[in-house]
């Protein structure tokens, strides 16, 4: 089910975020305690918003605790605004195409959870693409189609209303099938100065999704990075998060199927 | 642009073909001679038959010369029949899924070639795909975009047919956009008993594919892998080629895009 | 802490015993039960014995639930003799260089253990090593310096005497170096023919060890591959096990350290 | 024989040197002009110095042409200070232990030439170093042994004494045994602040080494990365460069093996 990581404020080196807590992301790649998968292994990713408009990238198909690049990088790279993720696949290939986070542009984007039956929901869904998007498919995740799905849906013009548009596009491919289980999807979207999280099911019920004020930053996690859990807010099933200026919006989202 | 190797014939130690000549497959990895490009080290892949229909897949993104798993494999697994490739990316990236051979239940492909201006004819030739072939799709190439077209146009009810049929196809996808550049394919199909090669291209100057007899084996490859040559036929362009019992037929092959 | 499974007997295909198992090592690799660490996902390898005297080899650092090509390899290989080791590393790098098993000549070794305070033993131990072993040194893990130091004590000449001038080696130099923390070592180490196993602990406590009995065949591993653990002889701590034509001697095993 | 640049000076985007040339060093590791081998694909890597006094580094085995996280890296990452390196293996293994550049504390280290005959010489020349350093070798080559006798023989205090004396003690070891092949060592090293490069080879034909002086930086390389070559400066064989605050100063080398 995947475990992941958002980060945006001050900048601060990565790995006082995802090496040095005592549950930091990279230590749930061997042991998630709220997740459906405990071992998240099948490949990570990292991206880091610098200088440039555009994200830096890193993927590898080692789980990340073993990786020493990722240690390197992490130790010796500041950013004011980064996502990370360690995946545990739902059944597509382990390979660097398949980890997130997926950017386009300026985008960066994250996911845990699935798309039901998503063998089922493929190629329909994929035909909702235009050319510019459908030659950007790299893998055969349902992570990245929904990434594809969001820019298709006007992601860089408005991007609250592409996730609407998205997920309410998944939902009804989803009941044309008559597909019962549910679309799972715990998003995270950043620009590299805002970040918007979905924590959505449409069974109301979830992955985990949390954010904690820090000093002068936020970060939201699928779930705490500290056994403490000191100061980390959980973040209601069906809601929508806007990290601004250091400030977080949480409002209820509310998807239709037809 | 990729070289190759197909055997059929008495079972030998794949390694005897793949390592031990002066020119041998492993070595245009380094060092490729009668290629447009002399290096071809983004993956290689091995795909042979043993007492199963399927056969065993081993693909690598490594360059050849350098994995030694590879080495030992080919020292000490016998084969009949077995497809092995060494890819020089005309653009899609270096991965696992990306390497040839493609298989699919007994059949095994691959290629040396190019669609021209793919990323103008893939969303359309990917849509001439029925869902069933179309979720087999692993990776970007057009090498396994043919493989697939070629089961969607019958390969395992009748090859040579299938084999026409994908050439016309694609030739009409280049025709419908005005393309310029030929389409060029040297092919090797096999179910594990027979041999199917197609040397190919749109402006009759296809890369160059080679066949020799040995005492109960045909070999055909893109270059001799020999330094002396002796006993290698040149395959004229536009041919099909029927490997079948330890006979070779060569017989014209005649594509017309409309 | 490593788990690990050989075979000897009767020729089968690998996925038999490495996949098609409830409990197969395959899956002992994402959640063993009887080991100290449940996830064994830093690398993996398989020797196997066909017609030639020394064993085919394949590495990865892939966790080996994920990897494609282990899975091809067990399912189209037939093997009279194999061994087959997932790694949990105890320090060393994730590197193909440090995964099990390690091979010269005829021979295959692999273990579930480790040299306690591996630092201050490892330069020691090396220089018991002749330049001819010591330059087949390819990783820096205790386990393939066990396997050298068995070369160095004559393993090809009288393997149960290396055995014991190996482990009590070992045992030496942790006296001398007043370190207080048990030497632990499961081994199997197989000629193609034969299968020597040791389960083996300084304070008596060594990692689990069981074999079984088929029919033709002998199975030894760190743990019964199947739930209902039907038939699984335990190996009692401190023994030297022998597999020969189908029979299983277990004698104990006396080590002194001085 | 590897292809390696090294960059002091104002901070820069990596990618300026690294990509962006006509003949940059990413096109040398498939297309090097100057060197014995023209493919340097077995491996790459990169030291960077930023903030913190110990560098930041990345190895990877793909082909350097290949790599999609180094492109990324070296797009998003400045630095004022930093060391790349292809590798083509003289006979060590194609695995990140062996990749270049070695680092310790702030120092980092790569090389390109070979100690001949290094089996016969690798043993004696580990057995100089101390235990601290002896127990930080990860791989096999003989370049990171270099390295580590720059360790051992001080290169921390005095490192152009350091230089001497391992040039010294390999040239002995040489001798002793009779080896008549060359001992080819173009280094470069570095410590975030100054660079320190050796062009030198036993029988007076080393590897080719040009340096430029940029505005504000200077770049020291195997081979100029841009094909009119301007502005380039041949290092004289048998030489020693320092780099230092934007200056160049070459001074001849004497080593005696005695």
């Amino acid at each position: 089910m995947c475990r992941w990581l958002s980060y945006v404020g001050k900048s601060v080196f990565m790995d006082e975020l995802l090496y040095q807590p005592d549950h930091s992301l990279v230590s749930q790649s061997k042991d998630a305690t709220k997740a459906v998968t405990t071992v998240n292994a099948d490949g990570f990713g990292l991206s880091w918003y610098g200088e440039k408009a555009s994200p830096a990238t890193y993927h590898e198909i080692l789980p990340a605790w073993s990786d020493k690049n990722l240690k390197s990088i992490a130790e010796h790279t500041r950013s004011h605004c980064f996502l990370a993720h360690v995946r545990a696949s739902t059944g597509a290939t382990t390979s660097r195409e398949n980890c997130h986070p997926f950017t386009w542009s300026k985008w960066s984007f994250m996911h845990n959870g699935q798309i039901p039956s998503f063998d089922r929901l493929r190629m329909g869904l994929e035909q909702h693409l235009d050319e510019n998007w459908y030659l950007l498919r790299r893998g055969t995740t349902d992570s990245e189609l929904l990434f594809l799905l969001l820019l298709q849906n006007g992601l860089d013009q408005n991007p609250q209303q592409a996730i609407y548009r998205t997920l309410e596009m998944v939902e009804q491919a989803i009941s044309l099938k008559d597909i019962d289980e549910p679309f799972k999807a715990c998003i995270a979207l950043s620009d590299g100065k805002n970040i918007l999280g979905v924590r959505y099911s449409s069974d109301g019920k979830p992955p985990t999704l949390f954010y904690k004020k820090k000093s002068g930053a936020v970060v939201m996690a699928s779930e705490p990075y500290d056994e403490s859990r000191a100061g980390w807010k959980n973040v209601p099933p069906q809601s929508l998060v806007e990290i601004t200026d250091g400030s977080v919006s949480v409002t209820p989202l509310s998807v239709s199927d037809s």
